[in-house]
């Protein structure tokens, strides 16, 4: 594949295809349209077929795209034809909120424990996990081969957790947290700012723009 | 202003630029880089100085950014010179942690009640607010001027709820279900979809793309 760099707007955006597509492979119907894609996506057609072109179009026939294939495709360049093994660090509302959300699961994203240190806490079960005293975090690590960690801490405490497990494995961190937080090289940091999305919506009603219209 | 198509990206980057700048104005700092920015925002100052340039690039002096300034200038851009009304509807887990994050509300938007049709929930109080039956839902839209609703709701029920207050007033829903909602033209829809946030993750780890150093 070239060597193109791609919008991760983009990337996001074939993340929500292809949960559209498992839909439609339940469904069992074997061919769509980009313009069936986009409204099931709230996307538009043509943004679809850009995406798509970025990964040389997906083959699409005169009848539309193979579902299957497609969705294939598209996992396979999301990188979701392997499982990625995650824990998840503070057990507040939003901690749970995510141990609770079976749409990780069913992507491949397996969550192997949960942590936190309020002894409230730590011992109840949510879904078929029991939250673990988050000072056996390490030892777990060690014997358990996990990629990712989701952080739903309080921002004072997270980068004292992110410095702990250092040289454990973590490839990726998924902070909910709104602070920023360093990690070595190599670990790849998400924060995931949920004002954002309000302030953008703000941004949007000011200035008249439909999102839906673009 | 120019009418320039502004990349989503930067109107989300402005927001978490905004936040650091509050954290700046807070600790006294006067004027500040792009470079200092970018250390705080986990971007890199090219970038900043791009989302930046859209509007103008906020009159820079050699010394750096007037904090103050450079944060009201943004703020207004985003649409946050005026408070925002919301509701959330759906207290689960998700719907708790929003009601209880005071993130939304340091930020403009207030949420002005919280809504479950369950009745172990009803009555229950979160934060400042106690949460209501969702019947008398359309009643408190009528008394209140509410501009945005958020939806923590199972994905089944969430089109119907959208359905209920067409013609109230709402301007923006964000939809944190898995489903695509359809609202009259003029209502902006985001969905918040917490799978993609991993997804983009997937790719960039199997691709080796460090998000950091782009």
């Amino acid at each position: 594949m070239k060597k193109v760099k791609i919008p991760e707007a983009t990337i996001a955006r074939l993340s929500v295809y292809s949960r559209f597509l498992n839909r439609m492979e339940k469904n069992g119907v074997d061919t769509v349209s980009s313009g069936e894609i986009a409204k099931g996506t709230a996307s538009n057609s043509a943004q679809v077929r850009k995406d798509f072109a970025y990964f040389g179009g997906f083959g699409k026939r005169g009848v539309g795209y193979d579902v299957i294939d497609l969705n294939r495709n598209i996992k396979e360049i999301l990188g979701l034809n392997k499982e990625w093994r995650a824990i998840i660090v503070g057990m507040g509302n939003l901690g749970k909120a995510l141990a609770y959300y079976h749409g990780f699961s069913t992507r491949g994203f397996k969550i192997m424990g949960l942590f936190d240190n309020d002894p409230q806490k730590i011992g109840e079960k949510i879904d078929t996990l029991t939250v673990q005293d988050d000072q056996v975090m390490e030892k777990f690590l060690d014997n358990n081969e996990i990629d990712i960690m989701i952080l739903t801490l309080p921002a004072e405490y997270t980068q004292a957790v992110v410095d702990r497990v250092e040289g454990k494995g973590i490839k990726g961190i998924l902070n909910f947290a709104p602070t920023v937080i360093h990690a070595s090289e190599g670990t790849q940091i998400r924060n995931v700012d949920l004002a954002v999305h309000l302030e953008v919506m703000s941004y949007n009603l000011t200035h008249s723009i439909n999102k839906e219209q673009e």
